[in-house]
């Protein structure tokens, strides 16, 4: 029997409470969801978080995967022992090892579903491609970003986020809920797929790559001097032009694209994240990319799932 | 001159952002608002929860000005502290005494905007009926709920909650902070004509009376065990006869308002809001009522101007 094992994670922020109270209902009833004969395990991230209902305790616990963090004995606060729990549980060499993680999280910004993949890994960009070609979901591809690290996802060797929304945080929602479940299904299926030669790897993989994000303009004491534009707003995903605008402040002056970034076309995402305004990120920039298919993503991605 | 005086505040919930942000812009830029003439001093309910973008730190400020809580000296949690300091210097005795207040709040349920009264003070209704009389807002007189009481706005002679939505807790938006002033700048505006005998007070007012709340059908260990039904999810103040389902589970069973109250036809409010979760409830039932516009309300609320 093989070893190969799934960790599915939900509230990896405490307060994105639907995909917890999914795995919850699925904990009660286990045929609620189909997981194709495959071993899965299922964690809350952040359970005391999620007790209280906020993002995290002591600091985001999505950014507390870093090495220099895990490895410096002096820090100790909830979320980076949580952490390291939960890479001794269920890391790739921990007591009960999982080869993939599926980490579902929430957005108030209205971003669909979405896929999450940090940095190029062949083995994410594989299944990424997989789930792309059959829902045709948005891939936010985050690299390059040294104020952005430490992801969950990064300590096992396939993964990634998987982003349901527009919903406020906080609140249970039968369209998110029922949207994870459908894309929760659809990564497994193609896992199992993959484990039994039949999946069908599409010729391309259109990714939206992170080129950078941008804050609110502040005034000399730090805080917000404008408003995201009514025209972007909601707008998640929909190309923007050189000389369109992103603010407006009470006096109606904009700023526009053009005087933040030089670039003929962006396209942004996260805008008027709330859980990313103490991040002091208004949007997310990202360039869309149509890349071929690398056969090689195959390769690592079936050395994966033959552990 | 007259001592008359307007209390604004905003934050009275740290993350209900967006009037905080308002008086803010407006303290930096005195004639954003047009204040006709009045008196006016604006003020933030619960700065120290606003900084930390909570609701609240020890107890929810709105339900803290409760005659038994305020005069219980072994009772000083940052809230009570705190609404007693509101009361000892902007209230109707207080240093700086004013005898009008209008409480800036938001919502994530879709309410759009809304006043809302706490029992059937003349004051209240009077001023309620020019802004709707005005703007058309929906007015919802809450009464006759033991569990929820101590509002701050009963601790003035007159006054009401303004609630603006839908908006996620923790962001700012353009449309909620519009919103908010044309509200404001109306309730100014009929306030002034008042004093001016200028007011045009109409000959009726619709009022939706709070009946009931409803709690999220619930498993043994108390966690929610069905959802808002889509088909009622987003429509606040839309009627809903005997037979619609409210809530629906992952197995397509739903509670129909039949099964929860015996009406009918009820107007549902504030359905699932986030800040009604930690509460149990999923949504108020009101009844919608015309009343006859009573002349005593004028009497009463001149009254209260003449000060």
């Amino acid at each position: 029997m093989s070893n190969f094992q799934i960790l599915l994670v939900a509230g990896t922020h405490g307060n994105e409470i639907n995909a917890p109270w999914l795995f919850d209902q699925w904990s009660q009833a286990p045929n609620l969801i189909d997981t194709y004969g495959l071993k899965i395990v299922k964690t809350i991230g952040n359970p005391l978080a999620l007790n209280k209902g906020q993002r995290y305790l002591d600091r985001d616990l999505n950014r507390s995967f870093s090495n220099d963090l895990l490895n410096d004995s002096n820090i100790n606060d909830q979320e980076i022992c949580r952490a390291r729990h939960l890479i001794n549980e269920y890391g790739p060499r921990g007591k009960n090892p999982s080869q993939i993680v599926i980490d579902f999280h929430s957005t108030t910004a209205s971003m669909g579903s979405s896929l999450v993949v940090y940095g190029r890994r062949p083995t994410d960009l594989a299944l990424a491609s997989l789930v792309q070609h059959r829902l045709g979901l948005p891939i936010y591809l985050h690299e390059g970003d040294p104020c952005q690290k430490g992801f969950l996802v990064e300590s096992w060797p396939c993964g990634f986020v998987v982003e349901i929304g527009p919903v406020p945080q906080g609140i249970l929602h039968q369209r998110i809920v029922d949207q994870t479940v459908l894309v929760l299904e659809c990564c497994l299926r193609q896992i199992s797929n993959s484990i039994n030669s039949l999946a069908n790897f599409p010729s391309h993989l259109v990714v939206h790559r992170h080129l950078k994000n941008i804050d609110f303009p502040r005034d000399h004491l730090g805080r917000p001097a404008a408003l995201i534009h009514p025209d972007l707003q909601d707008k998640d995903w929909y190309p923007i032009k050189y000389g369109q605008p992103l603010f407006i402040n009470l006096n109606g002056e904009v700023v526009k694209l053009s005087e933040l970034f030089s670039s003929n076309e962006v396209v942004p995402v996260f805008i008027n994240e709330a859980a990313y305004a103490e991040k002091n990120i208004a949007m997310g920039l990202t360039n869309k990319e149509v890349w071929e298919f690398d056969t090689k993503w195959i390769e690592a991605f079936l050395g994966i799932l033959s552990t």
